[in-house]
């Protein structure tokens, strides 16, 4: 069966907005067998959404719509679907409702353009949202003596997520034809692109039932693997296999294989050493901190830290001697040790991390250029520190310290 | 006019990779007066590309196709548009043998694959390609009584961006009428999507000539506005009456009409005032920090901060007394009010900013649920507290509250 995804919507028509949802119900399709024949974007125009459709419904089986279910005039995918298909809105009282009591939880006042959203399509199926007010939508309908499926989904992200997999995933497996599939991503850090795929090229290569993916992210490598068996045992044992042999050979490169991410990673392996860690950062600025917590409970093993953004507040958080900073410079690997070693001391934790360096585009010298950061982790049994020279702007020389920060932790407690 | 992108290639149907050149050629074209209809993505099937092609040109006047042009079998877009269009391809000698010194020059062997990118369609412009070997092709004709163009771009990004802007803005410009557009990007803070429609859709449709689009995003929405005009002067005063009416409406929750972000206008208004920040988080992690940090150049006015994960931290690093928290608990006005204070006096900012909530999904009580947050923003006049219950996941409990909390100084120092 072929889907076709049509996301709605005038802002994907600018250059300031791109559709992203179409990535995860790819994903989610795929992994229920189906493959993405077309994806179409289109404006809040009746006509041109009426004419998406239309065309979808002569070229796919399953038609996922997502966006424009708002309470504006310019949300009109509910009205372009009915129009397609000859069918009238009704609008039902209890969705009203559901919204009416959304917004009185919240202590919002509810506009009266709201009541729109629960408009539904004569004989669609109402998928309710617990992340919004929108409702989804499920119609199915023959086209040319073939049954279609039409799904309509709220454009914000979380809410689509959410409602696909409680009221979407299951209603589709039931309707496509049996399949089974096995993925997998491993995530691979401390090597790049081309290196890793000399490396692993000779091994994915015999596994040619297997599809095999590398993507390459700042301090990171992805590698996606599908395949398809007489069963979801024989599938899974075949990627088990592949999976093995990459791992034998990148060895503890590979951080992840079930799509993990670091910090998740770190969380685990802290957790199971009973270990805490804190954290003091000048050029990460907050996002080593950030991404810790960012994981649910990180709270039993992240203690705190420091941004040390100005030399006193090196000196006054974490306990850097003034003359140090003055002998070597705030970005130095002293500083950078005197960094982890006091924030360790000063929080009482396992371990202490400290990163110093300079994320640009200013800033930068002759002997210290944009892009250099020394990265210290501290423990019981001393201090490590690892120089690193970062290539790209201040985003990516701050997204990949902080990666190197993390995957020292990693190593560290692994 | 209205133009269609179409994105060639199967790789843009898996989960891993998105087409973003149609953001830049949207661009682009908007720039020439050219608005973007509809967006497509297909796979490296001739059925499918002649389908898609048939359909555009059934509701576009020009269509830009980027990818497919390469070497291998799976590059059949040239084969796609002659096909509809019932044209032939030949092999042009002068694109051999520029294909042929381009390996040369490089020292590579070519394969003889590569000789399949000097097909021309029938009747159409061959554009050279500085940075590849596959050049675009341009052809013109006429489909329902009306002009079409049609023109076939390499995929990688900067080929296809230098192509464009060295074969094809000039040829299109010259084919479309002349036009003078002018656009703005405002944000809003401090208020939903549905509130502030309510407020400002009495004054936009009022300037039916100007196209607004409401975006609404964690904390933020962003107001879209383009118009066009006799001439660029016109188009520009339009926008700017609107944009003025608009803002004395929403008042200060207006924070932004260039796209700058949150955190870019609280780095123009502390270096405006002269005033520095130190931030004290506990649920955002590092969130507030980072964000800061992220602007260059913002060692200027931010001085630092503890992120307080803990009891303990919260008492070491922001002075916060420990029998506040015995008392009041670690989530509450009174240590959200101390955190501030405590940061301020250690960094000796102008201001200091304390934060502490519940981001969830553990952690919350019927007392205190997840979602709660309690922000205070100390300075020398006294310290503000405010209360807020966000809405869905750790992720965004995080974002909303980091968002408040910029607000916050933003509008202390504005």
């Amino acid at each position: 069966m072929i889907a076709e995804i049509i996301a709605v919507g005038s802002e994907l028509l600018t250059p300031f907005r791109q559709d992203t949802n179409s990535l995860y119900l790819t994903e989610q399709l795929n992994s229920l067998g189906v493959e993405v024949g077309f994806k179409t974007i289109v404006g809040d125009r009746l006509k041109d959404i009426v004419r998406v459709i239309t065309t979808a419904l002569s070229r796919a089986d399953i038609l996922i719509l997502s966006g424009g279910l708002g309470p504006t005039e310019d949300d009109l995918t509910r009205e372009g679907v009915a129009e397609t298909l000859g069918l009238q809105l009704r609008r039902d009282p209890q969705i009203v409702q559901a919204i009416e009591r959304r917004f009185t939880e919240h202590g919002w006042k509810m506009s009266s353009n709201n009541v729109k959203q629960a408009d539904v399509i004569s004989g669609a199926t109402v998928l309710p949202n617990s992340n919004g007010t929108a409702p989804g939508q499920w119609i199915t309908g023959q086209s040319d003596g073939k049954e279609k499926i039409i799904v309509l989904l709220p454009g914000p992200p979380h809410e689509l997520k959410a409602l696909f997999e409680s009221s979407v995933v299951e209603r589709l497996r039931a309707k496509v034809p049996k399949q089974f599939l096995a993925t997998r991503v491993l995530k691979v850090t401390g090597m790049g692109e081309s290196a890793c795929d000399a490396r692993i090229a000779p091994i994915y290569k015999r596994f040619v039932d297997v599809d095999t993916t590398i993507l390459a992210g700042p301090g990171e490598i992805q590698l996606h693997l599908r395949t398809q068996a007489q069963s979801s045992e024989a599938a899974d044992q075949r990627l088990d296999s592949l999976v093995g042999k990459i791992e034998d050979e990148l060895g503890d490169c590979v951080y992840s294989d079930n799509g993990d991410s670091l910090e998740q990673i770190v969380s685990y392996y802290l957790q199971m050493r009973n270990a805490t860690l804190a954290v003091a950062e000048s050029c990460t600025g907050g996002l080593v901190a950030e991404r810790l917590t960012s994981v649910s409970g990180s709270s039993r093993y992240f203690l705190g830290g420091a941004v040390v953004y100005s030399n006193a507040l090196k000196t006054e958080m974490a306990d850097v001697p003034e003359d140090l900073i003055d002998v070597y410079g705030a970005v130095s690997e002293q500083v950078a040790r005197a960094l982890a070693e006091g924030i360790r001391k000063r929080c009482g934790s396992t371990l202490g991390l400290g990163i110093t360096g300079v994320a640009g585009p200013t800033g930068g010298t002759a002997e210290k250029p944009v892009g250099l950061v020394f990265h210290a982790l501290a423990s019981e049994n001393g201090t490590e520190v690892v120089k690193r020279q970062f290539p790209g702007d201040r985003a990516r020389v701050r997204w990949f310290a902080s990666q190197q920060a993390l995957d020292m932790v990693r190593r560290k407690v692994m």
